[in-house]
């Protein structure tokens, strides 16, 4: 493999994630081209200096790339390492940004032998979309979660370390079953848990109009991740069904015992679980 | 009733909430004095300017006051409503800062017939507590809900209206109980969900100590309330049992019928809900 330096990197998908990460690279002074459905997505990564190259038809851009980084939702990543496989070049490393890893590394394992397959999780996000919203600075402090195959070589899995430092993030190698079970806990979970809060106070709000006037700071916080793309956050929980579902039973066991103490009123329970809450917060953000 | 401006202002609880309210009072050039169970904290109060006057025996403070505003927490304003009642002075208007309302104005209802009762409910806070995170900016820009009884005078919903507006908040008249029920699902609802997921995700972490390093920010503000000061919760909880019954069931509900969409892989309709969702959240922090 050739110095990282000299690498060609391809972003295959300009939204949020991808354009964000084209526009660090290019920063860190690294050679980008994008790919994009639309030609005025292109047109704005160009215009703004996220990329020097870019084109609607990935065949343009990708097999001259020697580090290609899938950053769509996950069931067209899924789609694209099965159509794009063939035309990468010989060594080229293909890497992706989706948010669940196991249906992914699944379709990695299956590239040509010449592909050094890598998954990659980047914890970092927010509720804008869009190549509108992408910001260099997305990935400052962020932990980046990388997937390594069995297949995957020391070097390619150096290369993503290297891939994620540049761009200010914090690498972190685990295998895909681990991330995925975590992720479904951390992110996936809340999502769902902020939907419900929203269907929740919706019902309330449509009866008490004075809702939307008093409606709470714990409220905001908790509803915000509902605002995310919904096409995204679809794609995710359908290909983490297993682990999401598992984090929402824990959930509701815990939900039901808290409840069930304050029904009760059985407060030096009630006292002990949400002091042990409590702690565990700040221990987690401390 | 004499001119507000002219009004003595006495708080009783020297926290957060009041020792806040005591320097914004201040601030708007009122003369205010202070109650706390501590010394230090009377005296950090006044080196801090919040008030001009303290004591930790209320029987100093209260009888000389035209309004007194009890801040500490729920079932103290209530014995506190009770052991004040037959000390302050004719005409004195009773204000309280208290999450729950029901519960209060039913004990403000005995207050001899001299005195004006007004419930009060600043939406406002942070997970910090005591004199110490005390801050007269707390309330700006804040929701600030007045619950009058029956027997309260338009002129003393009058002087609580002005009280609000003077620290930067915007008072909402709203009943008791009606009040009780949107707070349960805009406030204290948040809170179980936040504590709920915290200890599923303590499950987790207690497993595998790279969760610590990936938490994502979903999680962040998902849990963000969970840190809530104790005491003061489990006072609210309890003198709100049934509306945060009531909204805990709404929200299984929800929640449950969301993950039974994941489980059948119904994407239409999955499709269909988490939209409605993140168009309702966007609506309502439009």
């Amino acid at each position: 493999m050739k110095p990282l330096s000299e690498c060609q990197i391809a972003v295959v998908g300009l939204g949020l994630m991808g354009g964000s990460l084209a526009g660090a690279l290019t920063q860190s002074g690294y050679r980008v081209s994008g790919v994009a459905r639309r030609g005025e997505t292109i047109r704005e990564a160009l215009e703004r200096g996220l990329i020097v190259k870019g084109d609607t038809d990935p065949l343009v851009i990708v097999p001259a790339a020697d580090i290609v980084i899938l950053a769509t939702p996950v069931r067209t990543i899924i789609d694209q390492i099965g159509d794009l496989g063939s035309v990468l070049r010989p060594g080229c490393l293909l890497m992706d940004l989706g948010s669940t890893k196991g249906q992914i590394v699944d379709a990695m394992q299956r590239l040509p032998e010449s592909i050094q397959p890598l998954g990659g999780h980047p914890m970092c996000g927010s509720e804008e979309a869009g190549i509108v919203a992408a910001d260099p600075d997305l990935y400052r402090g962020a932990s980046f979660i990388l997937t390594p195959l069995e297949r995957t070589s020391a070097e390619a899995v150096e290369w993503g370390t290297a891939l994620a430092r540049s761009v200010g993030a914090f690498p972190i190698v685990l295998d895909a079953e681990r991330q995925d079970r975590l992720v479904a806990t951390l992110s996936h979970l809340p999502y769902l848990l902020a939907c419900a809060l929203v269907r929740t106070a919706d019902e309330t709000t449509s009866l008490d109009p004075a809702a939307w006037r008093i409606v709470a700071g714990g409220y905001r916080d908790t509803s915000r991740v509902a605002g995310s793309d919904v096409s995204m956050m679809i794609d995710i929980l359908q290909t983490n069904r297993e682990p999401v579902l598992d984090a929402v039973r824990a959930l509701r066991a815990h939900l039901d015992r808290l409840t069930e103490m304050v029904d009760r009123s059985a407060e030096d329970e009630l006292r002990a679980a949400l002091s042990a809450c409590r702690d565990e917060r700040r221990r987690m953000f401390s």
